[in-house]
């Protein structure tokens, strides 16, 4: 499979969950892209001032147009409205210094339901998505922000848990003992042991549940919720892909109740390929109209990166099938002819267009991929045809049309 | 058909006879970018200095950035090289003012072979993706730069032939007698009406390439490469879409041997969809290497208008072909293990999250352009099923999972 196959896979995906696709503009003015984001967003934005003296820039994730978006259109959208947006934005690491990154992201959204059963949805298709691209079984964890809180209300540390959020996000990377001492920085030594507690992954979904759930004072609408969720993955029969796992917060601050990030089991070590959760108001910056909504990310380049090491990607975009040599240059017009044959059984077909000596069209077809290269009689559409297998080295010879599709095809040995 | 299900059919197309996709950075030094353009681009680009200070510009076509591309990757690629290269490009109106246009082009070109059967391939390329893309028959008008530099030269205007170029490129829009005038004032009264019977269209093929070859000073290397395509045409079984017209000559200062322009025969006033040519030396910019190349540019835009106009595309993306309605919020996994069931057929089946009234749930399948609705049991993969036709406001009762489908897709009344 080929990086665009995968990108046509994971499009056909969304679509067959009625996901529909949009288009947002990559230059706006940088207030709008800015808005709230400041920090961190602020350092990474890629940022102009153009020949009308006005502030640019480049998007630099979907996230925000999306908002604006919603904020524009959210009166005609049929609601809950699901959307994906496959493109490019753009992250300078040091603007001042005139660097960018351009890169692919790609996102999906449910806008306009508050429902477990939306951030069900998303799940479910995170799941299915990255196991239709063959990408293997795959494990997605997931936790509550809002329990979370509750929790932390319960130590006594509601007014930190920001930065606690970051410190726990950085767990894995930073390790037990680092992320130990740094919350006991923060909030004394029992409220850091307690945290590390709370987040450790133990025993079943339902096991982990119970047990945060108390720990966060009790039942309450945020482990009704992680419970309904439950239920729904019982009962779609894929209940042993889904993790409830404390330890995942996100770094993101608008994220309000369910997150996630999802691994590849042959390959977790290459981290989440696809991560989210929901929100409560995105499109609150540019809009009074409150839009809850959940929604997720595939991290493409890490995906693809992925697929390629477990040798499921070719890395480059292949060429066709098949090639018609040129053994006559006037005979062009019949050669297109067969090719077309060729093409309408849905075998891409290229038309070599010079009269080389044949070997060098074999060391041409080997350089672009192709596996198979005819060689055409003085009537291409009536004369014997010869197939050359280029990886044997082997000929077929006096074949039919109809013949040689079906060694090409693998029906005819 | 969609937009997106159309660019993925020109897609299919382009691969189907061996191009590859191809992508470039969107943004790049001003310097490159403008390179020997000058003038009209100068004016166009959408120009900025970013805060290392440095001048850089959006790309505002899909050509110099090949170009470059070729420079930097020439000596790896298998030539002849074919590629395509769908992507946005940005222009301003008047970049004083900071106001720009930003939209989508689709190039196709083979580069590193000048032999007819190249451009005869692009030709072929051209009417095949129209046709294949419902655009319904098409006439493909073409001409030879180079053959029409050496009539200017028997009428002694050689030297006025940008000039000219551009004056005869206009015809269509200004008129008979205007152009007349325009060509006299330049070339004088005598060679203004030998040029005006020579662009003149007027019998067939054949006929005008052998009126246009006297009238350039007989038999040469151009009218044999065009009398070569035309033999194509006649063997490839498509000459009936092919029209010999010496008053194509396009605008574009790299063209150097054939050019074309592309009409939708129910369409034809929407002017050209597609047009292009073959240059000497397009990476010549970047490289001391020479390559030669034959291209066409899909004006999306314009095609998409002229699609929507014969009431072949939908102007928007459509949501699923079916929605499962939300009875009981509890039972929201069962409803996604039915419509899993549901897509694997290759129906797009969205789900409801929320328990509304059904009629509201009508409403907003309708809102969406989703034509059925499936009314799930209380054990909604096993109990029977109710379709709900929205446009006609009809109910089928008591269906099998298996009924339900092929009443969906049409193979069951």
């Amino acid at each position: 499979m080929e990086r665009r196959a995968l990108v046509g896979k994971i499009e056909a995906s969304f679509r067959s969950f009625g996901f529909v696709p949009i288009d947002t503009p990559v230059l706006e003015y940088a207030e709008i892209l800015l808005g709230k984001g400041g920090g961190e967003t602020e350092k990474q934005i890629y940022r102009f001032t153009d020949h009308g003296g006005r502030d640019v820039a480049l998007r630099f994730d979907l996230t925000v147009p999306f908002a604006r978006f919603l904020a524009e259109h959210g009166p005609e959208l049929p609601l809950p409205f699901k959307r994906y947006h496959i493109a490019k934005v753009w992250r300078g690491e040091n603007t001042q210094r005139g660097r960018y990154r351009e890169f692919t992201q790609c996102d999906f959204d449910i806008v306009g339901s508050d429902s477990p059963a939306a951030d069900f949805e998303i799940l479910l298709l995170i799941r299915n998505t990255l196991e239709a691209i063959g990408a293997g079984n795959v494990t997605i964890r997931l936790n509550h922000r809002g329990l979370f809180n509750r929790f932390l209300e319960q130590i006594h540390c509601r007014e930190s848990s920001v930065d606690i959020l970051r410190i726990v996000d950085k767990l894995a990377k930073t390790g037990r003992e680092a992320t130990l001492q740094s919350l006991s920085d923060l909030a004394g030594r029992d409220a850091a042991e307690r945290l590390l507690d709370y987040i450790e992954v133990r025993g079943s979904f339902e096991d982990t549940l119970d047990r945060i759930t108390e720990a966060a004072g009790g039942a309450c609408p945020e482990s009704e919720r992680l419970a309904s969720i439950r239920r729904f993955m019982i009962d779609a029969g894929c209940g042993d892909r889904f993790v409830l796992d404390p330890s995942i917060t996100r770094g993101l601050d608008y994220y309000t109740g369910v997150v996630y990030e999802s691994f590849l089991n042959e390959i977790p070590e290459i981290g989440s390929v696809c991560s989210g959760g929901r929100y409560d108001d995105l499109a609150g910056l540019y809009s009074r109209e409150k839009l809850s909504g959940v929604g997720s990310s595939i991290g493409l380049d890490r995906l693809i990166a992925a697929m390629e090491s477990l040798g499921r990607l070719r890395g480059q975009d292949s060429y066709a099938l098949a090639a018609v040599a040129c053994v006559n240059e006037a005979r062009g017009g019949s050669y297109q002819a067969l090719a077309g044959e060729i093409r309408k059984q849905g075998i891409p077909c290229e038309v070599f267009p010079e009269a080389k000596k044949l070997v060098r069209q074999f060391v041409m077809a080997e350089k672009k991929g192709i596996p198979w290269v005819i060689i055409p009689g003085e009537k291409p559409l009536t004369d014997p045809l010869t197939l050359r297998e280029i990886a044997e080295r082997r000929d077929f010879e006096a074949l039919s049309l109809e013949k040689l599709i079906g060694i090409i095809q693998g029906t005819n040995p």
